[in-house]
């Protein structure tokens, strides 16, 4: 998408390199870093200048076509397995990385020459990156229609739509999965106004997503995580979508902590709640997500503290007591009942076991029964 | 209640003057003020070291005793309606202002001797402050039962309560009207877990629920807004208790903004939600707090920004991109069908019009009917 007008990926190859931007650095930077080695593209998963699923996987796949380059320079050809071992570990819950290393290694070692192997490497990691932005696309283009139907039935006024988290173009190579519709809608001229909410404890909506609408020209507003339920109540939001970190062969949906309650709003408003993912967020093994999906406590520090530009450099500063204890969930469960449809790259079917089959029958089996939807 | 293990008031007389604990230095910070003059007694309440409606109508009616003591040793009779004006219009949707100097003012004008007045105007300081304790301190007694029945039905584990916001002691005199039930149930041994929201954006929880407890040493954990719904949906929370800054008669409560997430986050997981509230909280004309209770917008400054202590002092730093537009609503209603019970200084009551009216008979009318409760 654009930056300040002009058109970006998350990741690009430039020279024998290939650049990122530091997410870290966000809202308060722009700055983009090239990595020429694979230690680097591992330092840059691990240090979370890069994130999210797509984007995760993407350099892990680059990461790999620097090894093969680095193996050919240096005439050692045990580099390549060293470097997938190097870049699976840097996080290791994220699945995406040992798809994209074993992706690139089962591309390259079927040749022998280093030279050649190095140029395999490179073109498979150019496929990953192509194949998750197309992906997103797709997702995009399925979502489009739930935004133009709103805007046919409300043609005076912008439509308003609620996004939790960073579900952007930044979590994936290109367009996101939560912003794709968002983006198709935008670039067709259908006039939006985007809810942010900033997201805490890592206020990724404040820091990302708000970023990133910015820099498209999509008029957005940011509200903190207590606000999505009032302005629901109050006839202020159209749609919410969001994206989802892990969901069940049902329909539930594991996101970022709080999407839960602003599943609950809409569907206390009547109003449409949408998740938006790739098919590679399907958990094809799991049906009762509240009993099965395991949740990640993190660090309490990000709750204890916050991290902002202070006018001259990015501070963290305290905001609890100093002898306060804090919990840091990761993620909930929003069971598929309050979810009115996911939004795929093979288009939109309802949060169900049979309406995700619809969409993708080669993962029936004979055996599944999802638990009743009665809350 | 106690800090550090010494009772405190949030307002206590001290020689000739009156001490407060300004309240913007919480939590990094515990400082006291005193204050001898009316108008330092109004500049407390203007720039929020003291915050809460009845620490509010406290500090005012203190801050007349402050002018009458004034005007005798001046001789200027007339600086007590002076006086009036200039806290009445401290913070002009403040009811409790203009209620506690009416009241000094119409105790001590009956009198001619202006040391007479000065002392009768004292009296009627202390009284307004007493009665707000007494009244909190009921409303601890009378929601007490709740989590005795929770504790004697689970006895081998602490009581698990969640609030928002605070309605602590530091917003009354005493007991705080949320937390009064809390600290009569902590007071009695019956062993608490307390979840604490931060509740952005002006975290309220965060700086002053978690210092109020921690220094009480109720046992107690901040969590971010988002995190209530997980919690309540694996089992970690037993009650919910809020206060409120506006109830209609129906029982529809305004709270601070995100209260309505909670609200239904415990219904969908058939957790009782209840509001503690003195009934000075009531809107006797007030029938639809969704149509009628009007929700302030404060400014995006607050969604924008932060504070906190950076290790040597209290920083505001930026967490949004620099063009991002926010939004920043003060308070949510919570609709009557989702609140199982008010807690009041009467007793504990269904929250609807009848429930209301059987604790608060004198404001029966024959023409009330409040709106079907389907949502």
């Amino acid at each position: 998408m654009n930056i300040a007008g002009k058109p970006y990926r998350t990741i690009w190859a430039e020279g024998t390199g290939v650049c990122i931007i530091d997410q870290r650095a966000l809202p308060h930077a722009f700055v983009i870093e090239r990595l020429t080695r694979w230690e680097e593209a591992a330092t840059a998963i691990r240090d979370m200048r890069v994130r999210g699923a797509g984007l995760i996987g993407a350099t892990a796949g680059w990461g790999m076509a620097l090894a093969a380059r680095q193996a050919a320079a240096s005439g050692d050809p045990g580099l390549l397995t060293t470097a997938a071992a190097g870049l699976n570990a840097t996080r290791p819950t994220a699945v995406n990385l040992a798809w994209a290393t074993r992706r690139v290694l089962a591309a390259c070692l079927e040749l022998r020459d280093p030279g050649e192997r190095a140029a395999r490497a490179e073109q498979e990691a150019r496929r990953i990156a192509d194949e998750d932005a197309d992906m997103c696309r797709r997702i995009g283009e399925h979502g489009l229609p739930l935004i133009e139907r709103i805007h046919a039935a409300n043609p005076g006024r912008p439509v308003r739509i609620l996004t939790h988290c960073n579900a952007g173009w930044l979590a994936f190579v290109d367009y996101g999965s939560a912003t794709a519709p968002i983006y198709a809608a935008h670039d067709r001229g259908i006039p939006l106004e985007v809810w942010v909410d900033e997201t805490r404890p890592r206020n990724q909506g404040a820091s990302l997503t708000a970023w990133e609408l910015g820099n498209h020209g999509v008029p957005h507003t940011v509200i903190v995580d207590n606000a999505g339920g009032h302005l629901m109540q109050n006839g202020q939001v159209d749609l919410v979508i969001t994206g989802a970190d892990r969901v069940t062969r049902c329909g539930d949906a594991a996101n970022k902590i709080g999407t839960y309650l602003k599943a609950l709003a809409a569907s206390d408003n009547h109003l449409p709640f949408y998740v938006a993912l790739p098919s590679s967020t399907f958990d094809w093994n799991m049906r009762d997500g509240l009993r099965e999906i395991p949740i990640e406590q993190r660090d309490a520090s990000e709750v204890h503290s916050i991290s902002g530009w202070d006018g001259s450099r990015v501070t963290t500063v305290r905001l609890t007591p100093e002898h306060s204890p804090a919990a840091n969930y990761g993620f909930d469960v929003t069971p598929a009942r309050l979810i009115r449809g996911l939004i795929t790259e093979r288009g939109v079917c309802p949060a169900s076991e049979e309406g995700v089959l619809s969409l993708f029958p080669e993962h029936a089996t004979t055996t599944d029964r999802c638990r009743p939807q009665s809350p």
